[in-house]
């Protein structure tokens, strides 16, 4: 819903989910309402589908969390089936069979792309790079250099059954304003308030200032800075994974607009020429996003 | 989707489908997105929950045609529940149990409106007065005068166990021009060619100008005339069902689009205010829409 309201307002930005969890809903109308967006965006909608990093939505909607991976790897043969052939003949074990039945409306694109997100597991990676569909790679804590395996692992499953390399989007939490210190302090205090709040649920220590910064460090996961910081950490993450995305989600927590907006526009402005100069100059196959 | 895409080009209209049917559907994703859509709309979002005349999305998603009145009565219980408190427990015979999970978001109205929109069964029309829901009469064929049964039918329910006396809305099929004969030319076409589309389908005789004509006519269920006409029409079903609603849906069929935009325009400036001084002239109670 929110993509769609997005459509009417933007004309050149590509609409994508964070994550849509096909586990616990019907890929059938995942693609639905997507080709719907695609419609209304004039073909900029994209579906990111994973298996979700909060769970809430399995016991609401009637899904056993033990059948966790299985029912993401039927769902999105499912949802693939959808997009690949306007008649549908399926079945499978999560969810009612479909006896060659249409399915409405088609999207704009040729081919709505399905990307997939990854968190942390190598099954996922490989299952992936094994369909030969693009995986968007979430980084949100941690040390980034200790996700390259799972590059690596969806690189070669693609290579192993003979796709072409798909496609590596990297994904993290960021805000960029005009300088190191005010990002951080314009948004430190949401983000620990949020991650406090999931935390309390999630038994996860409470988040501290020094955390905070060590992350926002050159081998940490957070994109909090100046525009030249931003820069400079995607072109270091870029020479370990390679990718040909990257996606920065500009608030944890509760940001006043203006600040949102002032980062999405430092970003366009300043950050993303930068990339583009710094990587130009040390590689000529970089595909743009 | 598209309701979300008019929310951002439009202030003041209320946003509602033709029809959510819920039945083969999970009535708290539909109120989750109804209530998403509220949120961006500044609180003008509604459901209208069906059974729905297309049966086509039953065996798409897994739900059997015999349970058709079964399924859509605990669905509608369940779109309420949603809708009636945050923290949900529930459970029925056509939907996985739910154990004190919180649905989110919440609209921004207080309570999102819920109507029932009823084709032609008896039942629904008792089973929606007893709820004290607000009901909508869809009528697009046949004679009008016909179902005023079901308005006492709704009106009756309700007063029998207590409710104040539920809204109803007249829905049909219409277009507007500036003379009768310029409305049924540009309608015409396009409505016959939908029709004998459904038609082929569902084993109707093919359309005929003349049939048409006729549900042009006082008597007959279709809004195609000069803005007069229309109001005419209006008002007089006004005295059959003293509906406090009547919602026309603009085109059977591919109009051009400025044609849909003069219809609406004709609709909002001539008819509209028409309607509104005559009713005014007869009645002080009629509750405006």
């Amino acid at each position: 819903m929110a993509l769609a309201a997005a459509a009417e307002r933007t004309r050149r930005i590509r609409l994508t989910s964070a994550v849509s969890v096909i586990s616990s809903d019907d890929p059938v109308r995942v693609f639905q309402d997507f080709a719907t967006l695609d419609l209304l965006s004039g073909g900029r909608a994209e579906i990111m589908a994973g298996r979700g990093s909060f769970i809430e939505s399995f016991p609401l909607f009637g899904f056993d969390l033990e059948d966790y991976d299985e029912l993401f790897a039927e769902k999105l043969e499912l949802l693939l089936a959808a997009r690949d052939s306007t008649e549908l003949t399926w079945s499978g074990q999560y969810r009612a069979p479909i006896d060659g039945r249409g399915v409405y409306p088609r999207p704009l694109q040729e081919r709505l792309p399905v990307w997939v997100a990854v968190g942390g597991s190598p099954q996922s990676a490989i299952r992936t790079g094994r369909l030969g569909l693009p995986m968007a790679l979430a980084i949100i804590g941690g040390e980034p250099a200790r996700f390259a395996t799972f590059a690596e692992l969806h690189r070669r499953a693609a290579q192993e059954v003979g796709h072409p390399a798909p496609a590596l989007s990297i994904n993290s939490h960021g805000f960029v304003a005009e300088t190191s210190q005010a990002a951080a302090d314009t948004a430190y205090p949401p983000f620990a308030t949020m991650m406090d709040r999931i935390g309390r649920e999630r038994g996860w220590p409470p988040m501290t200032r020094q955390a905070f910064e060590a992350s926002r460090e050159p081998p940490g996961a957070n994109f909090v800075g100046s525009p030249e910081q931003v820069a400079e950490k995607i072109v270091l993450q870029h020479g370990i994974f390679g990718h040909q995305r990257f996606l920065i989600q500009f608030s944890v927590g509760t940001l006043p607009h203006a600040d949102v907006m002032s980062s999405i526009e430092l970003f366009g402005t300043e950050v993303a020429p930068l990339v583009r100069r710094e990587l130009d100059s040390v590689s000529e196959n970089v595909v743009a996003p």
